[in-house]
């Protein structure tokens, strides 16, 4: 639904807001964060600012309603204010949208004190955005499911049963930290060529794998499956997510049971959940199947979903290493792609996590999978880039990468972009490759 | 250790104590539950009765060091108690022992308020005893990988890697259940013989899984392994766990990345969390591998934990029809297996779940994978008693089973017997199953 809140020409009276990279006034994403003595708390991105949602509540510029909503979003975790549903998500945005607006009904107040309510990001400490209960990982690019596959088992690259079932596999929700965390290297057993034992090492092997997020707002009661006609509204937002992982150690790990240890060390998430209200406008019909290809089995089949169940949004895939970083070299972008690749949509996928009658509950968080489209230069894994780190990608730096090297920083981001809107991103989502041997590494950036 | 807890000599006053086939004074168990208009709380298992330890912190009859610790336990969820480790519990279960038994120091006191201190177990509802933010379940049953495997996959039963790497997958724990919730049969994709397309409907191949589970105590940081000599310390205490599966969804999803909605829509447990202290006399050597086999991994070795990291205890399989039970026919058991078939001990597990760096946090569940032996009687899931459903089992009443009906309930529970030792138990873990169409089934048995 597009409204006033994605008028391109509606201007904000926070510096730096207007034209932003990531968090114009038509963004406005949720997020957690602490700032000098205060603990953390629900605050939203404008511009290089953060709107603290705990002043705003108390500030007397909203009305009751709006600053109860205000006041739960200002909790050290967004998951009791995305349990209320869309309705609640829309009537804060739309509040916080007219007191940011140069000319929207209340800017004025809200411009009075906004030494009060604007902090300053880059003084600021983001946090995980909600408590997250159970994470789920699909498997929804299709280029990298071939992609993988091949590596897996060259003869058989896409399984038969691909494209019906959204494949997934439960993931780690205790590992998942926020933006700017260091992954230490993992260790795990690796497969040694042409022996039957493995050896215990640290992975040689270490990917990452550029996904969306998907925050869930609205849970389902046990045993009562979400239509995908209802899917939608039970989304509470975006954000961006790298899924770590150790090939070598999948490699031997993942049969029958799929992968575990060469997972579970790390998951990375960019801070700022995006409301699927700033992403209406970047809404597209769903990824276009073959010719051959079946049709969505009756309950992952929608008629709204097909329509506009995708989303055009670009991601890029930046990387600098130790010695770029050295030289005061900035990131290089390795790789872009477009989560318009996904095969199956959000909502398919939502449908088909709870066909079982299985709970969601809100804060919980699916992983789309890998994003890549089908160019060499929009995949989504350095596995996909190498070929299983066969053939290693050159650097600009002179370096070269198989697979990551300690020191490694990778840079998730995106942006969404479409004539005759403002463009939005997600934000930051990184993390740096610390060595096996380190204990407890230093969290960059902090 | 053992120490005089254990001294089967040892007389409880709690009338029903003493012979208790599950909680006599030599096992205390904890658990959460509730009791007319009180809410959930900790308490321990003696008799046929319930130690309600909020009472108990506060009826000074313990020393201030012991109050604080029941105080601690006493809360509605046990996570904060397990978090303080081993120490802390085996001094709260050596201060009840003390009260309880008939000799005991305060026994008297204790006694004297037994109306306050006891509850009727039978008046009173169990929860769910810890908040559990991952579940993990492993695949340590050789004997069951052997048989599951040649179901999905009939020229590669046992795969390579299986006696290397203790395989697990990630669950879900949205959908863990306590003892005597109802479980929906689950729809999802099944697959049609002979036909490329599957077809979306209730599972017509609904299984049981008999497995221990193992609550984590104490966690540890992220990226820090705990090595094998340490894990036994991580452990908080045991459960009995049914892993509900799909059996035709499965077959269906589970390539590439493991089962996914053949098992997320529930998983119930035993509310009682058996203390690895009521256990210890129990512990016998590590399952003993085969001329053939190959040793564990340096990481997964440790001298004490091939002498006493085996579990010898009963696991016994009950099923009672919707028939047998109207008719008044109790349930009949239908196998009977014993945890030291697992191949992998729970120390293993711990540590391999943690050689990546991936962090556990106190009240975290694994499960050990179903337990099963070599003989046709003593296997954990019907898949295996009746060969993939080929081979139905005939039941007393006349009746037969390829896989579970609506209307059926299974119950496992389980013995630890010992010459010269009180046998201890773990209490049931139940549930009936609830018809496809039933809408929030409600729950037997509360």
């Amino acid at each position: 639904m597009i409204d006033e809140t994605h008028d391109a020409t509606r201007r904000s009276w926070v510096a730096g807001a207007d034209g932003h990279a990531d968090f114009p006034l038509q963004n406005l994403p949720l997020g957690v964060f602490s700032c000098g003595a205060d603990g953390p708390r629900g605050g939203m991105a404008i511009g290089d600012d953060i709107l603290d949602l705990a002043e705003l509540a108390g500030a007397g510029i909203l009305d009751a309603g709006a600053a109860a909503l205000a006041r739960t979003a200002a909790a050290p975790a967004l998951n009791a204010f995305l349990a209320l549903g869309p309705a609640a998500r829309r009537a804060l945005r739309r509040a916080v949208f007219d007191l940011l607006a140069v000319d929207g009904a209340g800017s004025q107040a809200a411009r009075q004190m906004s030494t009060r309510l604007l902090k300053p990001a880059r003084a600021c400490t983001m946090h995980l955005p909600v408590s997250i209960g159970d994470y789920t990982d699909f498997y929804a690019g299709i280029h990298h499911a071939t992609n993988a596959g091949a590596q897996f088992r060259p003869n058989e690259p896409l399984l038969g049963n691909y494209k019906y079932v959204p494949i997934a596999y439960h993931g780690r929700s205790s590992s998942i930290q926020v933006d700017g965390a260091a992954v230490r290297r993992p260790a795990g057993q690796l497969p040694v060529s042409g022996a039957r034992a493995p050896v215990h090492a640290a992975t040689d092997q270490l990917d990452f794998e550029a996904e969306l997020g998907v925050v869930i707002g609205t849970g389902n009661p046990m045993g009562e499956p979400i239509p995908i006609g209802a899917a939608r509204e039970h989304v509470g937002g975006y954000c961006l997510l790298n899924d770590w992982s150790a090939r070598d150690i999948q490699a031997w790990e993942y049969r029958p049971l799929g992968p575990f240890t060469a997972k579970n060390f790390a998951t990375t998430i960019s801070p700022w959940i995006v409301s699927p209200e700033a992403l209406a406008p970047f809404r597209r019909q769903a990824f276009r199947r073959g010719a051959g290809d079946p049709a969505p089995l009756a309950y992952l089949d929608d008629e709204e979903d097909r329509s506009s169940g995708g989303l055009d949004c670009e991601v890029t895939i930046g990387l600098q290493t130790a010695a770029m970083r050295g030289s005061g070299t900035p990131p290089v972008t390795i790789s872009t792609t477009n989560t318009a690749y996904l095969y199956w949509t959000v909502a398919q996928m939502v449908a088909h996590h709870t066909v079982s009658g299985c709970n969601l509950r809100s804060g919980d968080l699916l992983g789309t999978g890998t994003i890549s489209g089908p160019a060499p230069d929009s995949v989504g894994s350095l596995m996909e880039m190498t070929h299983g780190g066969r053939e290693p990608i050159a650097l600009p730096s002179g370096e070269s990468r198989r697979f990551l090297e300690d020191g490694d920083l990778v840079i998730l981001s995106a942006r969404c972009t479409r004539e005759g809107f403002s463009s939005i991103g997600f934000g930051a989502c990184r993390g740096m490759v610390a060595s096996a041997a380190s204990r407890r590494p230093d969290i960059p950036g902090r």
